[in-house]
């Protein structure tokens, strides 16, 4: 709980981001925390284990698997780079699933998370519409579902605001009463580094934790709770004004140099630690009630394009008999 | 089972038209129905009583309570009526509820049912927007409600063909873990008749049974499988190319007299049973795929002022501290 | 003018279904008329030339030339089929522009006629939303636009009733401003036949005339009054109620054979002609306000799926840059 | 030219702030610059004449008239201060009218510039579609026009990316035409600081310059160009990164007071004039690609709200009809 509050204050959502943090510019790794780099296409591929307790304090974040994709050229609008990443997340996503233990007749419950009418938390929503839904054929005509499918099922359970139910609460009756052998949550995320937003993948087998995402949903979405294992997809769509600040701060550090003109050109926010740092931006625009979170002005097609991508590669990777070639066709 | 196909094949889901069509053109009272009309303002409210079986044979329906609003200048788009109309179905709600035996501290599970894309039947979605849900209230700070509210919450729980699931297995877990005193379920209805297209409101306490509405649902949403009691509010948005060319042509014998002309006029059509008709008009439209379900040009204004309208009134019936005449600051 | 009231009387906006009505069942040619018809792949190509003033008169359009393109299976929702509609649509449509004299520089300015909030009105604001328009480039860097395109401009210029300025004054405006060799005008139809809307699109080169369309634009879009040649595509998507009831007792004729018996089934509605029926029809319906204009329940996908294929044909037939096969990367 | 590159370079689109940044700390007069501020219900309007060259050229500005509203509760989603605030806008218009020489005969055609796709963008879109036309009607039944109302017309001419033509070309053509007597031009703005974003309303009766607005504009909306008086309504609903970080640097300083501490803090930051030090942040952020526009996270909610009070306020400034309590019910 703790160390929940703690992550909360760097507000970040990504594994990634927290590892950075927790190792500082040394870079030096952390015990307990494995990682493994891959990078081709503009697309770099970081899978990061996270094994032991003391691995797990050290970066905040629980134990399990994390895989992050990071498309830097994603907010181009390139449909042919969008293409590729939905490949390559497809391909990141059936290798997780099997690592984990999930099996190819494994029946799924898509979650999207979010509420729609809030463009940056949409995306949970916007990928629930366009997943291939099977579970129908298996319940009213199983003996005519082809081979290369498996039995999907996809919701989108709204938020507190506008429903007055925990979408958690939603998500366990359904769970209840349809038993599906694991579930897929997928949820907008804040991210602290600007350059991530809209541009950044996340898969953890380690559910949808109380405080993370962007929206309401105090109770979390774990095997702990529901009984079966659950797997978060997340992307980063929006981050506080306070850590866009930090952020610069940080990279006038590096684009400066390490050395002494730093510390004359920043003073004291040179010195001192990216924590306190984040601390003193946020003294200062909290009280005036300005530390808004914010979205790229260009969201509402970053947000399609992202839910697209995350939606086609879901496609594939639960359905064998959809190619990741030609996964368009299963989308709007 | 036999009784439901039969009315299937009239394709009304309104009681009213079905006692219209069991009485004939004769108008005899039917026993084991009562009924009781009221007209002012340009709203006609007719209660209809289903008290014996005989009366649910006689008219195809199940014993219960219906209400219907009807108002056939709401398609006029005038906001001073749609006002009226709202404070009309409230004031019958509430009486339903009471005539029922819902109390005034009951919570309420609002569903709406239906398709979001769908505009005729997004009915139910759009009024679920529109609800002042309260329970995270009661949830989170439950010493902070003021009173004149009773705890409520809403959810669209999709079709079966987005997300795998059957609307009544949503509802079901939600119920289960959530324990509403009351199931509020609304959905957009099928008609016989084009003048009753959106103009028309009905309240059942015989919820939603399978076959009925335009969409997809089965099972049904009634006390039986819920184990609360379950109101339908329905409005009739669509109706099928067969039942406009059987409607008009009824009108045309009303038209030209009840005498000799018709029949010369009209043939065998004037003859024959309205049953008969219809499935001869059937015959001619369904081998060539023509028998569409169709819904006025002007459906968008219709569903959305018509969405307003119920859920304002439902807002106004649900929480006392809502009055009738502001009911429009809790809508969008 | 009272060509055109008879026209309306009618109430189809298809020359297709002008002809029809003016041959009658005996099918005879009308001098005046040339007509050729292709079909292959589920689609059937009419291409109807109107000659002379006789030709004209007697199926009362104007004299010019008109392709239908009906395809009966696109309301099966396969996209396959709609991809191959879109090609023949693509070839259709530069065929009709080389044979009306349109060269393959010529700057074209597409309008999309109709309002967006009014879902069966809206398919030329979509289609809009989906044309490669590239006169920016033309005007701003001029040396830089590639081979293979042309200069292209789109506008939606909304409907009187929310502009308060009629389409045409707004498209005459633009018109003397940025001087287009073509314009190219889009809109939805009404139809008489249930079986054609959203299943057809008609070319003509008549341009837009007062009364035609669903929406409000009395002035015309024509070569007389831009000055310029004015190509028409338009899909019906609607019909009147009226027809519908006219439509079928029409098909109920064809279904009891042409003998005795339909006499004796349907009375004088047998003997009369289409036109006293329609004028009975509407005798019965309209003073109680019922004749109203309908759409099929599915309208939301139908015109986004039309609006697609006309788009993609569009931008294939325009640009020979774009390839009929792969022209969906240039629509949403 | 050169002042116009300036002022892109500190990014505001409000008189406002380019006043305070030519004033600096000191905050003295600024000859040729004359204020008339008032405050009440948490409404301020500054009412910035600027009268002579000299001043034009010390706030790089036009001459011209500059009124705005600031409003910093309207984030809080308050209906009553909306209301407020659209009466407040509409006395403050119907006077900014006066002042300019603007009666109340004239006819006004509204103009909504960006783009409806892009929800920061879309404020121009939005009022146009809440707009009340009545241009039509003295058009098609001049002697029916109830007296109250004045000739009023609404475009949005879409931007340069999706017509492929400039929106200032579009607006001509339609002033050619129909002849207003005066242009209402309403536009998305940047701003400078985070807290005016979504909170602020600016009139000015200088047009639309080349290069203001978020979108593409390039060739402006001013009397000189299309010969009439031309008023431009501006809501500044995004900034960019780089200017979030300077106006927090500038939010430290005031912070830490102006004595020794703040140098000691912020090093050189401290020091350096404003415009330097966005230079600075500018040149950290830009070869990156990181130095987003954004906007905040509940924009859908924001931008609907201010569309609302804007169109809501023009009704009634607009038409003597139509009363500032009851503007409701003239918008969506």
């Amino acid at each position: 709980m703790e160390l929940d509050l703690q992550l909360y204050s760097v507000r970040t959502d990504l594994a990634l981001e927290a590892r950075e943090m927790a190792q500082g510019p040394t870079k030096s790794p952390i015990p307990g925390v494995n990682e493994e780099v891959e990078e081709s296409d503009g697309i770099k591929i970081t899978r990061l284990g996270v094994a032991t307790p003391a691995g797990s304090q050290a970066i905040g974040r629980a134990i399990g698997n994390y895989v992050t994709l990071e498309v830097p050229g994603l907010r181009g609008g390139d449909t042919g780079l969008q293409q590729k990443v939905a490949e390559a997340f497809a391909r990141e996503f059936e290798g997780f699933m099997t690592r984990i233990g999930i099996g190819k007749d494994s029946s799924a419950l898509i979650v999207g998370l979010g509420n729609w009418n809030v463009t940056p938390d949409s995306l949970g929503p916007l990928v629930v519409e366009n997943a291939l839904v099977t579970r129908q054929f298996y319940e009213l005509v199983p003996d005519q579902v082809s081979p290369g499918y498996r039995k999907v099922s996809a919701i989108a359970p709204g938020v507190l605001g506008l429903t007055g139910i925990e979408s958690s609460e939603v998500v366990q009756g359904i769970v209840d009463r349809t038993k599906p052998d694991v579930i897929i949550a997928i949820d907008a995320l804040a991210s602290r580094s600007l350059e991530r937003i809209n541009t950044t993948i996340q898969i953890a087998d380690i559910g949808i934790h109380p405080g993370s995402g962007i929206g309401n949903k105090r109770r979390g979405l774990t095997r702990e709770v529901l009984g079966v294992p659950c797997i978060a997809i997340g992307v980063p769509t929006v981050c506080y004004a306070s850590t866009i600040v930090n952020n610069v701060l940080e990279m006038m550090k590096s684009h400066f140099g390490q050395g002494a003109p730093t510390k004359e050109i920043m003073g004291m926010l040179d010195d001192i630690s990216e924590q306190d740092r984040l601390t003193l931006v946020k003294e200062v625009l909290e009280p005036l009630g300005h530390d808004l979170i914010v979205t790229p002005k260009e969201i509402d097609e970053f947000i399609e394009d992202i839910a697209n991508i995350v939606a086609s590669g879901l496609n594939a990777a639960l359905h064998e008999a959809v190619d990741p070639t030609n996964v368009g066709a299963y989308t709007h």
